[in-house]
């Protein structure tokens, strides 16, 4: 069923646990010809990291990525680029408490029923540490839709529990660890997370990402919409719960004559849509919103059952995230990026014999 | 690519434009033995059928399906389930004016950058029509899973506009022309859908739907999760914006110690997760809330360009919905009940070996 | 699973029973604006047809094709192509008393063993009758090919029986009834034909099939191999059972100096290879041959065993070929187009950036 | 596209060049609980290595396979399990010369038009190399056929060049380099594998792999039969050029009331259908036979031309088998290993419910 793969021309697979000896990805279908070196992938897993501020889990992974495959003389070869991460700083000592006890709000209890076993260690497969290989892989896919379409995209945490930003400002995004748009708010926001640190609660998140520079035309129109795509990408990532596309939930509240997007000459008046049309790309910008729940690892008390089915009291500790959503947006873009690249493959297939279409209406 | 096929063990294929002669689809990998007859189709068809009140679309279609292979004296042999529904009263003249034009918030714009070419007749291809053989084809599912598992789908609408139930009734739902929840409220949405009808406007909705008796253990946990394929589907239906599992947006603003369902041997205490965790379905109910925006075709005229590149002002005139999401709860309970069958196929051939778990949480 | 789709890009789903009401099929993944009427489909369907000469089954079907979607003013736009063809002349009087016991060589055994139920009438879906809709959806593989690269795919009968070709000569193979490249020999197979019926017993058959045109560079090269899926492609034909490219077989007793084909500035000295090299094209022909057994079909009694486990003797009656394979070039066409066609889509997705690579070995 | 991939719900994804750091495989969709441990893969990687006679290359290879995910507590839990093993014998040197130039009968010349760019170190990605993690996976699903459903595959050499086996003894083969199934025969073989190698040619070969004890009922009845995967799976092994089922390319010479096999309540009278009817398992032995073409890399000069296009002569130095085939065998065997595990799975799905059916004829 390859559930440990994602997309249909360029396809990932990863694999990997959290505790184990180590993560990786291959990524089949990439284009022969993009160059490609380990230190390319850097910069985003340094973004997605754990263990730079105190407001992350505590876990310092090394994340080093060996290409193991598909690149020649520093370019792709067009064969399955295999990446590579050792785990260094796994110590799974801190969960053998649990190992018989279902933590609230975990895939323990589901993982047991599904597979009659399941590694304890960190979470094991569940563990966000997955989410490693993703955002490795979402770096291929970066370069290419920028060298070939100029496509960005972006992320940034919309919401912290109830803090929303004051103002939004893309260029601060990347100057405070928390990917926040108000560079103002930033010392709020450690506050916050002191305290919040200090309670042994969790806070729940919202991200926003976008692509910017898609052209009109990409997406699959019934089952494989590009909005569909995307959906599953962005619920396909640990703890999320909930995804809107343009005005998302606020559509409901609208007036069909509020929410479309009027033409001219001129441009697109809005961008309620999200730069998704019928599931094909407008041209406007690519607008996601993700929700994160407050991850379910606290140091607060929980009731539960352990394996004999008996009432038990769990308190996770080990090095966990109080804000899960803090770490997310490389990772939304990562998915973002992945599900763009394989549509914009999907789309040369079919209409590589199309010809231009006019008009194009601008920023559409 | 099969963009036009969704699920991976159970393969469900449409074709078929609004106004073309007909609709239909290909059922592949349903298990053979279930008893069908084409009339099992037509209470969830008359469901979601236009044309039975004045609050939907005039179109009035018969609806008839034929069965065309995979049964065989009444049941299905394991081979491909055809199913034909003719289009009896399509009114292309209708769109004529406006094959030249792109209707704003339409996929006219998008089709025609994607394929160089569009069917204008109704929408052709991205036409809510389509969504007719989902429903078809989720029948074969609902009746699958309700024999084999006992597992119950229902939906209902959870939201118009500002309105919200007042009281929140199941027993209500089939009762009243809008999937309302409240008995109470159905004088109040018929005044409030006349005067929207004459406003020529349209409006938003939201529509809760739901899954009871699905046993812990479905879902593949990391690209295949439960959550994030029930995401794509709901999203791949026309006019949705947003897709939410459990608490979804509102996980945004709880804390780790309040989002986490409690478990105890009398079973979960809440259940925000909406009864999947870590991909995989614990038992709990699943819970899905999906936005529908108000649809663009309105007959308020809007700014827009024509083909020409030039500003043009354009009105829907033919059959449209005010509000598309008042006829979505039996397409949404189709998505989600082909999604877990899909899952349940899945879930026993690779875990058909896995003994039977304890313990198992009531409600979960 | 979907296993009653073929291809990944262009994907043919096919539908049907042998003597149900129709048999169809939908082709999606097919790019927009490819002249397409119902008439295209009459020449190869012809070709495929039975009842034509007395040596093969006196079934006759109009096999009138009947476009559903996909097509709009003559030209395809993108959208699924759904084509039915209604079986008219289907007897299943013929096969009552069969239905309880197993026909030695057939798939009855072996469908009642998998689902436990099966369409006895006329095979069901294990009759021939599938392939109409292969030969059906080969017709746009063909045109496309044509159309856009000029690619040429044909077939012939090379063997039936003892009997090969004394000269082979593709101009012959579509005046008469058999395929066959030696028009000198037509009264010979008449009168072993004429025999065959007569004696009750069926045989087998070899038949080439060539695309001439295909440029280099087309195939995934290691399980997506185009001779790989060529293989399956021809191996899903009833009555198949063997598959060569190239040499085949007889590169067991070849040298390996014998067998390369040597290249110089004016080509390929041989085609030992079949126009496939590390499963993707050379340029040079590609040369398939595929081994039909005799059918099973006889109206020679044969020992067999019934439902409740007894011996019995069971004679095939109804209307059988005598030997299916003179009725085959036409199919095996259509799946090499099919697997081509799709080739040629997914060479576009991954390598369209691949500038034009010197040098070319001519026919090759 | 995930060519690189291969089935359905066991899906297999290899990767890694002949001379890169190392190659590998994720295998995802194994069920969860069968022991397995690195010592596994021993046997089969040592019946499938080079160097450890003089009739094989000189590569000398440890394969030692690091089991990196998907295990715990020495049994697989569900999660995808990735292998590596890394390349330590690698002399990049011996191709230098060649890199400019296309060595007939091989996969260079096709790479380069495919991808414009080609890794010439050991043929990279075309080399026989990869079917290393064939091998290596194909261990896991023996295992799990054999615990489960006492499924045997084994395999033998059934023809070098002109000589085939006196007699069949499957007790022989694998008590000689050769997988031979005659003792007598052995120093003969030495002998023409001397004068082989001496000579610098190279010879072609068959080689026959067998199922035993697969239940009736596996496999799928139109594009996903059971044979057609087979084929596809046996002809994506580097070298082949033709795969027969049963009676193969002889069925065309057979008359019906010869070739089909006859039931009794004592067992099947034959098995000229190689245990597949209709593409689905018969409970008979799956006999499958494939042909190795004799391998291009040979010492003797050939006539080619460079990327100039101009003619040169070029000789293929390195390591390579003067007869491939004869270390196909523990290849062959995982590849069909690998495809019944994939139908067992697939078939559970859609066929749990069918309850058990008679009659089930003896050996069948």
């Amino acid at each position: 069923m390859s559930d440990n793969s994602f997309g249909r021309l360029l396809r990932v697979t990863t694999f990997g646990e959290s505790h184990g000896p180590a993560i990786g990805c291959v990524v089949d279908g990439c284009p022969p010809g993009i160059p490609l070196a380990p230190e390319d992938f850097s910069h985003d897993l340094a973004r997605r990291a754990t263990g730079k501020t105190r407001h992350t889990s505590q876990r310092h992974e090394a994340d080093e990525v060996e290409i193991l495959s598909g690149v020649f003389e520093g370019r792709t070869t067009g064969t399955p680029i295999a990446l590579l991460v050792r785990n260094t700083d796994a110590r799974s000592k801190d969960y053998a408490k649990i190992a018989d006890q279902f933590r609230p709000g975990h895939a323990d209890y589901t993982y047991l029923h599904k597979y009659g076993v399941r590694d304890p260690r960190g979470g094991g497969r569940s563990s966000a540490r997955e989410t490693t290989m993703r955002v490795a892989a979402g770096v291929i896919a970066r370069k290419w839709l920028a060298d070939r379409f100029g496509v960005q995209v972006r992320a940034c945490v919309s919401q912290v529990a109830g803090l929303v930003p004051g103002r939004f400002d893309w260029d601060a995004v990347e100057s405070n660890p928390f990917f926040w748009p108000d560079a103002g708010q930033v010392a709020e926001l450690e506050a916050f997370m002191d305290a919040l640190r200090k309670s042994g609660d969790s806070a729940g998140a919202r991200v926003h990402v976008q692509a910017l520079g898609v052209p009109p035309g990409w997406g699959e129109p019934v089952y494989g919409k590009l909005d569909a795509e995307i959906a599953a990408a962005m619920m396909s990532i640990n703890a999320v719960k909930g995804v809107e596309i343009g005005a998302g939930f606020a559509s409901v509240t609208q007036k069909g004559s509020e929410h479309r997007d009027l033409m001219s000459p001129e441009g697109f008046a809005s961008n309620h849509a999200g730069g998704i049309l019928g599931g094909i790309s407008s041209g406007q910008p690519i607008d996601v919103s993700v929700a994160f729940k407050p991850t379910s690892s606290l140091r607060l008390p929980g009731a539960t059952v352990d394996r004999s089915g008996a009432a038990v009291e769990v308190v996770t500790t080990g090095r966990h995230d109080p804000c899960v959503g803090l770490r997310a947006p490389p990772i939304c873009e990562a998915m973002l990026a992945l599900v763009l690249m394989d549509h914009a493959l999907r789309h040369r297939a079919q209409n590589a014999d199309v010809p231009p279409v006019t008009p194009k209406v601008p920023g559409g």
